[in-house]
């Protein structure tokens, strides 16, 4: 929706067909396909824009055939915020069970896959979330989900955090997606050699930092975004990373919530309006 | 001196003798002291407090033997600045010859063995100094030691600062001194994927940095602090390291000017007298 709106710096050569997740039905394919065939479905890996649209004619290198028993809502939106979770875990730190790492935003999508995702590896979860109406109720949905901890913005407003976490470990990554003060709160955890990646700047705010955080804490400020991981990584990477994040799904490791379904529906619906024109590649057509 | 003003986090146990780097002659040595005698000049590597005193004695490994051709000047201040300025250069980047790197403080004493440093190594480096009195003959002190460009915090007030920079290559490094303004003044230059690595705070103000900087631009910021480095790397790296500075002296690769051989002299004034007590161990007695 970045694409759509203009906040995300990557411009399409309009005019362009938006949206780069959504499954696919192999409609037609050419003679010389081996790899696909007719009531085949898909995913576009890696991400490609484009697929707010009936019909597509691209080649086979850019589908990843999907196992049948994946449910189709999760398939449909696997693409996006569960590898940046994913990545932000294993790409960072050198996690081991029994670490803890803390983020804030943690009732966004990513937010929410991160905490499940951890959970999956045996990593502890130090959530921040809002001061809002609804956030007793807020902290036992994301407690359900797996995360160990769930702090309030205002909860976190005392000198020493740390002494809010009993037994646990001190965290070894923390994630921002929020910046502002909340990028603050995330860095109150750290002691020394932590790395804080941001990947979202919800707050509209920028991060403010003490220079005594560099020098003497050798912090790192770090930033992720799946389009530049995507672009530098190999496909068959992008693919396996793909079938690891689905194979979570029956097991109940990973899972959406009512409110994000209602979202999903949405989008689906807005799948079978064909906003775009047919492309010209005879190789394979896939029907939305 | 930061450790005498107390804004350093390490704290001696008190009483304590100050001060981590001086030259000093061997005076005696015990009978199974093989690689000293007396007579020979040595400094302490890797750095440890308590120079400043008029007799010494610990391990013979805590002393590095100089080459008596050494200008004393330098091999006695040798082990702070040009060493942070060295490892800043080499261990954030991959730096290669006819690439760029930009600092602010440059007029420091580190800012001038990075311009020095850098310059050996074939590096361009960029300057930004403060708008003060002098900052025409500062900017061509800083050129004569091999500054490739100095500009004022005022000149970089426009919008696009790479216009200022003709056929040198974006910078590949940034190194931060003073926080505040001129630390985003140095992320100005950036283009994509770079690191900017503080040191220092001197305007006393935080680093505040746009989320925008890290998540499209892929900017790391991280820091550096020699005491670290020396907590975590083996003694011999240290000691070849501090040879590798020593040999640039004769050449005229790295240079100090009149204003810190002042400051100097003061110090090493300071030096002779003896604040502290003699240790006790009885293998070599140093004189300062």
């Amino acid at each position: 929706m970045d694409l759509i709106f203009g906040v995300c710096p990557v411009r399409p050569q309009l005019p362009a067909v938006g949206v780069r997740v959504g499954v696919g039905e192999v409609h037609l394919v050419g003679s010389a396909m081996k790899d696909l065939s007719p009531g085949d479905l898909v995913i576009p890996s890696p991400l490609s824009s484009g697929t707010w649209q009936t019909y597509i004619v691209k080649d086979q290198s850019v589908w990843q055939k999907m196992d049948k028993n994946s449910p189709i809502e999760y398939a449909a939106t696997i693409s996006i915020n569960p590898p940046t979770a994913l990545r932000m875990l294993e790409d960072f730190a050198s996690l081991e069970p029994r670490d803890s790492i803390v983020q804030n935003g943690a009732r966004s999508m990513v937010g929410r896959c991160l905490i499940q995702i951890a959970k999956s590896h045996g990593i502890h979860s130090i959530n921040i979330i809002r001061d809002r109406v609804g956030s007793d109720e807020a902290k036992e949905a994301l407690k359900k989900l797996g995360a160990k901890e769930v702090f309030t913005e205002s909860q976190l407003e005392i000198k020493n955090v740390k002494s809010l976490l009993g037994d646990l470990k001190d965290p070894a990554l923390g994630l921002n997606r929020t910046s502002g003060n909340a990028a603050s709160l995330v860095m109150k955890f750290f002691r020394l050699d932590k790395s804080m990646v941001t990947y979202g700047g919800m707050s509209k705010k920028p991060i403010t930092v003490s220079t005594s955080y560099f020098i003497f804490k050798d912090l790192s400020l770090r930033g992720f975004w799946l389009h530049n991981w995507m672009s530098s990584n190999d496909v068959t990477g992008c693919k396996r990373m793909i079938d690891h994040l689905l194979e979570l799904v029956p097991d109940g490791k990973l899972k959406y919530e009512y409110t994000e379904l209602v979202s999903f529906s949405d989008f689906h619906i807005a799948l079978d309006k064909s906003l775009g024109k047919l492309g010209s590649h005879p190789k394979q057509v896939l029907k939305f």
